[in-house]
Formats: C-alpha cells, structure tokens, sequence
C-alpha cells in the first residue's frame, strides 16, 4: 500500500491538495501542528473514499528534533509521494522584523524541508513512480518589497528543489523532483504573515487563486513531466516550465 | 572611533579582507573560531599600523545562541561597516550529504547572517557613511552540480541582501547593503567543503583567485554605489553591478 505525504494539511493548499490525492484514490499521510484540523480533513476524506487509510502525524516542523522524528515515524509506510507543503511567510522590513518568528520561519522553510527532502532521497531515489514536490512561491524567483526575508526563503526552496530534480535525471534516479510556486492564494497565509486574527481576499486582494484551485495546479505538475509549476503574477495563469535557474555541472 | 567588523576572519577572505581595511586605516573587530589565527591577524595589522584598534571575538556562529551574545557583546563600539564572510560549503549530493554538516551550514550561511544583518540595519538604517556587505557566492546566481544545499543557501543570501539594499534605498536610508560573489577563490574552503585534509590549488582548479585578489574586490565593492560585485565564472573578471534579481513592490 502506498501513501502521498503532505506536510501543513491542517489548511489552505495542503489541505486541498490532501482532498484532491484522495479523489486521485491516494492513502494519506497528513502532517501538521493542530489535530482537530487533521481529524475534520481524515473525515472528509472518508467521505469521498472509505477505502482509503488516512495516517495522521501532529508535529512542529519548525522543531529540528521533530523532523527526524516525524520522518522516522514513517519507516513502516511506503511512500509513494512526498509533499513539502508547511511553510509561513512574514511581511516586515528587515529592520523590524519579529528575530523568534524569522528564526521560526527559517527552521520551517528551509531547514524542516532540507533534511525531510534529503531523507526521501536518500531512501526512494531508485523507487519507480515516486516524486518529491516542494512548495516555494512567485517570490522564489522574484523579491517582494516587505517581505524581503520570506523570498529569500522561497529562494532557497527553488534553487534547491530545481537542483535537486537535475542531480536525480543526471544520475538517471527514478524520483523526480518538482517545485510548485504559487501566487497569492486565499489560505490562512496572509493572516499568520502579518499576525492579524482574520483577512478579507474577496473584494480587497486584487488577483488571488483558492486552495482548491492551487490543489488543482498541484495535480497538474504532478501529472506532468515539468519541473516547475508556476502562476504568473500578473496574468494568474498556471504554467509548467523546465527548470529556471541556471545549472551547470563543476568544471572548476 | 568607528570599527568594522569582519566575521569567519581567521583564513581566506575574511583573514585578507581585514589586512586591506586596516591598510586603509580601519580599527576591526575580527570574529571566528580560531583564537591563534585571530592573535596572528591581530599582530599582522600592528605590522601595518600600529595605531589600529584590534577587537578579537572568538565565537562558532553557527549557534544561533552565540549569535545573539556576540552582536550583544559589540554594542558599546560604533560599527561603520558589517563584514558576514563567515560560511562553508559541502560538496556531495542532497542523498548522500551528511545531515549534521548541512544544518550547521544552514545556521551559519543563513541563520547567522540574517540574524546579524537585522539587528546590525535595526540599529544604523539612519548612520550616514554604513555599509553591510554579506558574502555570498558565483553560486548564490547559479546551481553547482554537486553543490546544490550550498548553492541554496548562496541563492538565500544574494535575494536576502540584494532586497535589503532595495528596502534600504527605497526607506531612503543611509545605510548601503552589498553582496560579494566569489567563484574560487584560494582558501580553506574547499578542503572544508570536501572534508579533506589539504587541497592543491594552483595546476589543479583550472581558474582561481587568491583570497588577497577578492580582498581588493571585496575594496572596489566598499568603495562603488554598486549593489553586486561579482566574479565571472567564465572569464574570472570581477564585475560592480546593479542587484540581478528582479524586486516588486507589492500591489497585492
């Protein structure tokens, strides 16, 4: 039995995309701080399909001793997909940014997602059919005014995970590796980036997509042969690319 | 009596770059590790000017407790100019690349460094004549096979202090953030980077630096309103730049 694993399942995106692998008849293995969230998302599940097993983990991933654990903990599952989904932003000038919630921010981002991406690899490299998707952002690849110390973050995700999917096709592994980069999407995102108790998309945010639809663009990179699935920040289109960053082989 | 302060300055470009600002005339504050590579710096500087302040810190940044007491410890001297140049690579792939090296490199490359850089803008933003300049690397523009968790973190600390220059000019501050892009350069780098014991540069790397030619570039960069100095991969050329990454002001 085989199992898609999605990390920040309690919400937004990676809630969505829990419900969408479901509908693909996916087994689950859902990650996330809050239990309750996870509980109503296993429920929902059952809903769509009975049949299918739902392994829940409550963990803190901005925890380093926690992502071991949690990896650990999955020894007995055979997975077949690993979604690095859980991350968070923060809008601030650099100046004045909250040191505990960047420092948060960073072992969630970019350290939780190393060191579990790392452990797959190194376990399913040679597994046929298995992919790693991690989740960066538009401002992976372009930096937002304000949010200067997230981008760099989402930097990091993209550079990495792109490198990543050239290492496994220039070693001939059969995992592939592949970056989803969304837009603004209506989650809880912007709420917890700017520390406000609740935020209104409809009407005020200019363009957005839903988590539904970014689950849907989930799927499609999924299905494609891409590294890269990426909304254009102006027209909101979703597009599969090839890789973007330049990438060479050490001649020096 | 105005200080700048230069970490990872036992060995390579840290160690030349603070012999090129004290030929200028500059009291340092040196940081690293080693406390008999800091008292052999210490002495070197005397050589040149006797009459220069030599401030040694012995601190391993890359815990992130340490961090925090080191800026601490500094807060009584006036700092001109900030000096990140402590960082290490590793050169393996992401299956195979010893976990424990690569979140030491993540707390050091990226934690320290953006911990340090926003207290350091937190308290100069409006200190006229200030500058940070983070180091960063030829790989910090594009992915080194082999290097790929190194190079991320690179990708973080270009986008991270190519953003804070923008928010700086932007804010209109007086403070000026730059980043320097190495390509090799002739320093311990490598050896720590591939775990060996020594490392044989000249008739071995086909091109190279030697870490007192970055210190002269690492100079030219202090000196222009330039945002990038960067090592051209192909030709070696060093070149002054406005920032590379494209940067938005947030309209959503």
């Amino acid at each position: 039995m085989k199992y898609t694993v999605i990390t920040g399942a309690s919400s937004g995106i990676g809630y969505e995309s829990a419900l969408a692998f479901a509908a693909r008849g996916k087994n689950l293995i859902i990650a996330a701080r809050r239990m309750e969230e996870l509980d109503t998302l296993k429920s929902k599940v059952a809903e769509i399909n009975a049949d299918l097993d739902v392994v829940i983990r409550t963990v803190d991933l901005s925890v380093t001793a926690n992502v071991y654990e949690f990896y650990e903990s999955l020894r007995k599952y055979q997975i077949e997909t690993w979604i690095n989904n859980a991350g968070f932003g923060n809008f601030a000038s650099v100046g004045e940014q909250n040191l505990n919630k960047i420092e948060s921010m960073l072992h969630l981002n970019i350290e939780a997602l190393t060191i579990l991406s790392s452990l797959y690899v190194r376990d399913y490299a040679q597994v046929a059919g298995t992919q790693i998707i991690n989740v960066s952002s538009g401002g992976g690849y372009l930096i937002v005014a304000d949010a200067v110390t997230y981008c760099a973050t989402k930097f990091y995700v993209s550079a990495f995970t792109e490198g990543l999917a050239q290492e496994l096709k220039g070693n001939g592994a059969s995992l592939q590796a592949k970056v989803l980069a969304p837009a603004a999407t209506e989650t809880e995102f912007a709420k917890r980036a700017l520390d406000l108790d609740d935020i209104q998309y409809e009407g005020v945010i200019p363009k957005y997509h839903t988590a539904k639809e970014m689950a849907g663009f989930m799927l499609e990179l999924y299905d494609s042969d891409k590294v890269v699935g990426i909304v254009d920040g102006e027209t909101y289109e979703f597009q599969l690319k090839d890789p973007i960053y330049p990438y060479v082989t050490r001649t020096r």
